[in-house]
């Protein structure tokens, strides 16, 4: 589970945030999935970041294009260049507060590449020594991750393992690191 | 080993590339090491692509910027968003190259993600069903040939896996991939 401590900051920093970003989109598409906005955390007219239902680790985050386009080749070159620029900013910031000191930055570009869910998404994880027996076990881990996001957003009713104010809280702290 | 030909056409095509990224660039650093640009297939005043000294799978290559920077937020919005998009450019034209059907895209960014040259570095592998046994194999092979290749940079003279020759002939075929 996740240890986070909200503030009265925070808080008023996040609702603050997602007024903003309730302002400029009213729904997320992941796939054919719907995602709920509390889940979002960072957004800019052409991507958007969100929590993971299931994290492999701390801050295991997911950065996605607006556009729902399955394969990374599909993306116009502003909608590449922003999808990183995202990635890069939503990288950096959650490495400091989960006080982390590497980063694995990975895309399954294609059912052959381990994709289940058809839409460009770019796995964040902040690493630090240790996280893993082996580091590269993250690897195998983010493979079967990947699978039960898919059965998870299926079975969307079944979820057990995150509920969507856990997922909210985690969010909200989130928004609150971006200046927004 | 790689099965490439090479037809009259290509051989004419690579030149032509080869003479244009000479007039551009005449060297390039990786992390410590200098790399020999015949094995270099595609550049832009920012990023470069290269063939691999040991690769997992046909065409896994490496795009980093120009400028030696180990982490990817030391770069430039610039230099972000031209990694990417010679990234997403080379990863297309080897996938279509290669008869694949997806692409395995990764930065270890840092030491505790798995990085051994501290230099941004993509690792690309065009994807097929069946490449591995498991999908999710190619990451332990990737954290293993990340580890090699240090050894190998770093003991050059001792290189036994590919000669220059081979990497440069088959840094040449993908050069004629390109529009220069």
């Amino acid at each position: 589970m996740l240890n986070l401590q909200v503030t009265g900051k925070t808080i008023l920093s996040s609702i603050r945030c997602q007024r903003k970003m309730s302002s400029t989109c009213s729904s997320y598409a992941f796939g054919p999935y719907k995602i709920d906005p509390r889940e979002v955390f960072y957004a800019t007219p052409l991507s958007y970041a969100m929590v993971n239902l299931r994290p492999l680790l701390p801050a295991h985050v997911l950065v996605c294009p607006r556009r729902l386009v399955p394969r990374f080749t599909d993306l116009t070159a502003d909608e590449t260049s922003d999808l990183w620029l995202t990635a890069q900013k939503v990288g950096s910031k959650l490495e400091t507060f989960h006080n982390a000191s590497s980063l694995t930055l990975a895309i399954q570009d294609g059912p052959q590449a381990g994709q289940t869910v058809p839409h460009v998404h770019i796995h964040i994880l902040p690493r630090k020594g240790g996280d893993f027996e082996k580091n590269d076990e993250i690897y195998d881990a983010l493979d079967e991750k990947e699978k039960e996001l898919k059965q998870k957003l299926d079975l969307d009713k079944d979820r057990v393992d995150r509920s969507i104010q856990e997922m909210a809280d985690e969010a909200s702290q989130y928004r609150s690191l971006f200046d927004c």
